[in-house]
């Protein structure tokens, strides 16, 4: 089961949690879910990006940088669960279908991500600014290699 | 200014933070972001139930209660900024005008959910399954209390 493989890596979280977890979440409330995880990303990496383009503060940036991390290790993988391929009602989705058979990719590409935000907040624990950069670029680079194969509006 | 005061409380984000990333951020994005944390700590305080009401998983009680910390101390003062309390185009809000002018009340809301979540992360880090229900019980608490006060739909 392909879907199970992709859940289980996704976020590093256990297989049957993911089941379990998505067992419990409707499938519109799982495409809601994870578009507000990635939105709330999307915040967070821009707290980063102002603070390094600007004046670097280094307590927002590792409570930004904490909050990805969570997002990465918060188990995403059972918001992708069965029926979440297209569009429910009202909600929409950008996924594209090969992000529910290309599981082996999936992960790989999730797993990235994952050990990014990890040494992004490992870096901004430490306030070290030029680590930060660093991290945030390659973090950054995980975002867009998945956005590139599996979201179909960027 | 009242709107800084309670920007620079919620969250534990600095004065200085706030401002600034409120300036950087479009009001209907603030809204947008402000509802995607909550969509997401949402989603967190369901598997935490999941895990409580049923089998209980360190692991996954862990990641969740990391990620309702990490948006608890993200600084979310600075998504309540000028324009934001009314919708603006599609981008609705359920906040009540009250938020904006109630400072020291919603200081003292933020600053329990902070507070909470943080202890229940604490928790959920030493895979104390007693101590997770009561202090999930007790961030629940202080989500309704604000949701009582300053959110018109609930």
């Amino acid at each position: 089961m392909k879907k199970i493989t992709i859940a289980s890596m996704l976020g590093v979280v256990a297989l049957s949690l993911a089941v379990n977890a998505s067992a419990q979440v409707k499938p519109e409330d799982q495409i809601r879910y994870r578009q507000a995880a990635y939105s709330f990303t999307s915040w967070n990496m821009g707290k980063i990006k102002a603070n390094i383009d600007g004046t670097y503060d280094a307590a927002q940036v590792k409570a930004a940088a904490n909050a990805i991390a969570a997002v990465a290790n918060s188990g995403l993988g059972a918001l992708f669960g069965p029926g979440t391929d297209k569009a429910i009602g009202s909600q929409k989705t950008a996924v594209k279908p090969e992000l529910f058979t290309n599981g082996a990719e999936v992960a790989k590409l999730a797993g990235n991500f994952a050990k990014a935000a990890n040494e992004l907040a490992a870096a901004a624990d430490k306030g070290d600014a030029a680590a930060v950069k660093a991290a945030f670029g390659e973090t950054g680079k995980t975002c867009k290699a998945c956005h590139d194969q599996f979201k179909a509006r960027n």
